[in-house]
């Protein structure tokens, strides 16, 4: 079966970079399949990069390569990493990105972190250490090209994983994806990520609402209960998205648009 | 020979949408070719999607499979369809958006559309509802993923299109592109699309202009004359495009920030 | 071993142009690997489009057919080429884009260009003007789908480039991207191209620079010193970028915004 190798990036689209990646890619392997999950992280902004990732990963087949490029400290002692999961392998910085792969509750309980955190049963990663599976001169700027896009090709050719170098035993993982429960059992949760629609994708998790009979609050507006579509919607709606997060929409306009919103900004959500 | 899937959507391309639809695919059958069309299209603007997959269709090879997805009706009663023409498989919601692959003389005759019409001879279609061929749980909001990609890709694989649900008779459909010739012999078009230099592509076809000799009225100016190419025109020129549509386009510049043109906006062309 | 062709132009990815060229290949070569370089080369910016094939050029396999469109002068008498170079062939006008493909001595020396010069040894090029291998019918205004695309994908199946049409001895080119120096040992140099990152990427090449120690003047600023990675950066930093040109960055914001920076602005280094 043909090997996958996805991409996901703040390069954007406008440079050659990520062509560049996809040409040292099939240097090594031309047979592989690329595909760009995004390029348009907000850039250097790690948090927005794993959350984007997060939500792509379950939708690749077992065995899947990811290379995941948000990298503000390329070029410093920063480690890099090949992550093994049970369901793919993911390569990139050690800087937060790779919590995108790991269970909620192996990820960071330190707020707003990221901490480093042990690696659960049945994961393992591998210090990219050994220059052989490197392309050479290695810049001190574009590791993408000259460390990760090179290592995630001679993984999609067979290459075992712990022979890039030694194994490590934690990573640095961000906190999950998840809204705080306060003790009068409200949610507290903030905009992840604002979508091409301007939907504003949040941090509260669909299974973390009971009932649909619920009031959200957001940047001084207030809505309420839960809808199924975004067909169906009148002015501000809230419904629980296709990745399973809770999501301010408009039908046919933009909610980011309307509210101002940006990621970081805070939503509350409570039972009625 | 290999199979090849297009994807054209409002999805955009910051977001993971399209990458996550490519893992479905590609879940299913690995060794499809992927291209994309264009994820552009002004969100829930069926009549454009249904033009630019119109203007791509004919340079496909046969037995290209088209996943289409302009689809402000998910999660409503809107079919879902498989759209089997002499040349080609598009799948995508029954809104007007499969138009595309109508000839012009099975497409609505009211205006501005849609209305259902019978399928011509040598067409098929089929509503998708066997939910074998489904990913699930399949979402109320993301039927790209849950439904369009796993039949294209199950498609791709050789599945007949009857296999997925009972065939259908009429769908929704646009009106063809084409201007409306008045009494006095004059057309009366409107910009379809604005492209990425700014030309103006409006629905009036070439052959539906006799002679270069025409005057053409748009936005207040007046253009006098068709020029073979962009190269040789100064000022506003009007001119057959690539796609067998009459654009108005300014050499090296944009003629729609230069005219404030908007899809919709109307034309006419008079021979001189 | 599969085939690679590449694109690069100034179409955007809005329309369905680069679909289109994508769908031209695959009627052609259906298992030919289809990688995008890029396609926001600002429209009919030849060598802003020469400069980022330049760049793109060394990471691609020997072997690799890259398709290059960035043609003012389609429908007009500007010739169309093959360039066959020890590692590719490339595809395109012949109107100083492929002087991407040359080597800095063999370029034109009259600034700014472009002029002839004849191929250096190792080198050949051919007309395109069998038009067995276009699609027909040629469009005036579109030569990307009808000529350049169709020619690659035949040169994908093995096609010997000699049999496209008759050779030609000389191409039009543009002068190396390299800094003027001038008597007192400063190098005089432009910003060629803006990145995603609003990162000054300059015609000065790293080579020409001796010495960490340098002034670097661009806009009213002056930097002092080379940096070595984008993350040791406070306020504007000057450092050789990844593919061997200076740059001005600026470490998590934009170096451009700050600066009112475009393509074509001059830049001083001097030793210090």
């Amino acid at each position: 079966v043909k090997s996958i190798i996805t991409l996901l990036t703040d390069f954007g689209t406008s440079d050659p970079y990520v062509g560049v990646l996809k040409g040292v890619i099939l240097s090594i392997n031309p047979d592989v399949a690329l595909v760009d999950i995004s390029h348009a992280v907000t850039p250097q902004n790690i948090e927005e990069g794993a959350f984007l990732l997060a939500t792509a990963l379950p939708y690749f087949p077992r065995g899947t390569i990811h290379v995941a490029v948000v990298d503000p400290g390329v070029g410093t002692q920063r480690r890099a990493l090949a992550l093994v999961t049970p369901e793919a392998t993911i390569v990139g910085p050690d800087n937060g990105l790779l919590s995108a792969a790991l269970p909620d509750d192996a990820r960071s309980r330190a707020r707003p972190g990221p901490a480093r955190v042990p690696l659960p049963p049945g994961f393992a990663a591998y210090a990219l250490a050994d220059p052989k599976y490197f392309r050479h001169p290695v810049s001190a700027t574009f590791h993408g090209r000259d460390v990760f896009a090179p290592v995630a090709a001679h993984l999609s050719l067979g290459l075992a994983p712990r022979a890039l170098g030694p194994a490590v035993r934690d990573v640095l993982a961000l906190p999950p994806f998840r809204a705080v429960v306060h003790a009068d059992g409200s949610l507290a949760g903030r905009v992840l990520h604002v979508d091409h629609f301007g939907n504003l994708i949040t941090s509260v998790r669909g299974e973390q609402i009971r009932s649909s009979r619920v009031t959200v609050q957001v940047l001084g507006h207030t809505v309420h209960g839960l809808a199924s579509t975004y067909a169906h919607s009148e002015g501000l709606t809230a419904l629980i998205g296709s990745s399973g997060f809770l999501e301010i929409a408009r039908s046919g306009a933009s909610a980011a648009r309307e509210l101002g919103a940006m990621p970081g900004d805070p939503i509350t959500v409570r039972e009625a």
